[in-house]
């Protein structure tokens, strides 16, 4: 059940040698939400404001954070990242951040993409705390998954 | 005012070094819900429940990541980490994260502490995740910071 | 021979491109040695002792360390981990840490299991020299291997 | 035809799920120019000479950042390493260094031989500098490719 | 004169411990050179053109390089980088990468700008090997450096 | 007392902010043993033996690892590494791994000399098993600390 846990109570990786190699998708999402002071910058086309590098530098961030996922994530396995899309909108002054992903493995790609959004939502906030330390990122979760024993889409 | 982005639109890292070194402290929270399937097993003290490896580990992973964020985030400064405290309670039904961090340095240690409770969330995620995909990192904010030019405290 | 050194004496990755997938197993042991200063805390349950953070610590050091083992040897091949569960007991005043680790690929995974083994036992030390530096790693050694070209199992 | 780059001209990593694992090689040279105050200590054998310990660093150097291609170029997929042999000659006053690596794939393994033929360079460099600083880095180029789509071979 | 050679022929790190800290700074060039295939889709404005997304990837994979030059380069120190600005520019068909960079250190940062720089251009490799596979860095070298024992100008 | 254990039998990392800069050195020592089979190839001089890539590799390998220490050890604190030498000698039948290491820094580098000296012997094991896997590493430890509350000098 608690599949990380031992018979002595101590943290274990799973075993996942006996698990079949199927294609897993996983897409995530994170949001952000900032003061006006912050958002007025990303309202309109890239032209204008600083949405291109801002955006483009999460994107960059959080692509290369889900690659090191099973280095970040204590009993996370190695697996082989085939594709990783992170996109950015803005909708109703939040920042939405979906990224998705997908391989060919033994085990799913879920917190791959948990972790690409994460750190292109921070690396948002980073790029933005000049302007104000007000920023918070609202939800991380998943928003479906596919490939593995179950799948799972999330409910409203 | 976007300090990481150049005259030409694009991003850099902000230079800090005629900055003075002073003690920096940041505090940040990731607060983490569950379904009630995952949330019983944190109920009681260390010695029935998955509390202890489940915590333990998220404690681990988040101060390690607190140690990369310079890696992660494409434009942070290394700094000399001297302090990493993070801390897991379970109050009414939701997992507080709490990571806690000082430097002395030229920049403040505010993405670290966000970092760390970060990826102290995202592994509770993970050892839990067999159990039910419904958990949500319902946010992640900075509580307080000190030793820059503005002292932040997070208001009600 | 040493598959390592090339024609001129300069040192390579050996090509294992032609080999069979199988499946791999590896279990490796470290032995720390310390004074009773450092023991008598891991002689009782969890409870009433450090024991706990001390040995899951070292777990999760030595799994984390285990999976970049292709990045501190530096001819080892990157390989597909599946498995890796470590275990800590204390025997006859000796902390005997236990790493066995599994993958299919084309080579073996016993510096895996190795270095899983050796920085769970570095951990150790660290958690402990506070109390005393005459603490010493006694032995590492691989117990057995298999699934490669000869099976190998530790003579006594 | 930009394949990095989605609809958005947001940068992306491409889809390589749905291609056929392949065999694939890469060789790259990077060649390295020096005052003959530094070349002077390159002519004769391995006895006399610094080139031992100079030549061998660059070639770990190389062959360890060969394996972290994918976590040096944003959008470079993983992929199993199986062979990488880097080769250091002195013809001409100029240092030769040859990065041939190989893997099965979904994707090729030139941007690998690029990073290490890289890295062995910028190695040699480091190695010399106390010399001077007046040495280049003259060229970075594939040589040849094969395994994908098309092959590659340099032509004069 | 070898200083990473000790006396027994084998590499090893300098001791900077006794030398002063200084401002030091360096900044690198790298010049990427491609077919016409290539370089006419960075003639223009960044609306339509792609070189937006590969040059802002190639500014952050260089960045990010930089600050893992100590990793990248056996014996080279771990410094505290306090700035990088990379900047991309075409002028008669060739592609400028120029990164600058600075520390209060005991050691100079040429061998970061030199990361930074060449990581730039692999990576401008890497998001355009798709059109074309003759792409060359035709030369990675160091432009200036100050704050050590010694400046250095490049001459011509 | 242990001091990486908080007051709700948590670990973390100690805070070393208010302590006092001071130069600290350390050195570890590894010793490997091998079979006849395996030394007999390091019995003489560099020319007709492989103890040179063997070597030097082990020490490039050891040199490495001693700056990832921090990223190794969980609750390791980073340190600026000043110098780091490695040395290996075969006396008696055993291979003789010495790692000495310096920094100026708030905590000691004991940490870093025990993971060089240690990375060092792994990678001597790996360089040697093609030949047999009857290799052990016999002993990791500190042989003197200075710099800290306290100096150590390892008794017989």
């Amino acid at each position: 059940m608690f599949t990380h846990v031992d018979e002595n109570n101590q943290p274990k990786m799973v075993d996942v040698g006996e698990k079949k190699v199927t294609r897993r998708l996983a897409k995530a999402r994170s949001v952000v939400v900032a003061p006006d002071l912050v958002m007025q910058h990303f309202k309109d086309g890239e032209i204008s404001t600083k949405k291109g590098p801002v955006f483009q530098t999460a994107i960059i961030a959080g692509t290369m954070a889900l690659k090191k996922t099973s280095e970040l994530i204590p009993f996370c396995h190695p697996i082989p990242i085939e594709s990783c899309h992170i996109s950015i909108q803005v909708i109703g002054g939040q920042i939405i951040i979906d990224c998705e992903a997908s391989t060919h493995g033994k085990t799913g790609i879920e917190m791959e993409a948990l972790c690409g959004a994460s750190l292109a939502a921070l690396t948002v906030y980073d790029m933005c705390k000049a302007l104000s330390h007000e920023i918070r990122i609202e939800s991380t979760e998943l928003l479906e998954k596919s490939g593995g024993k179950r799948d799972y889409v999330k409910t409203q």
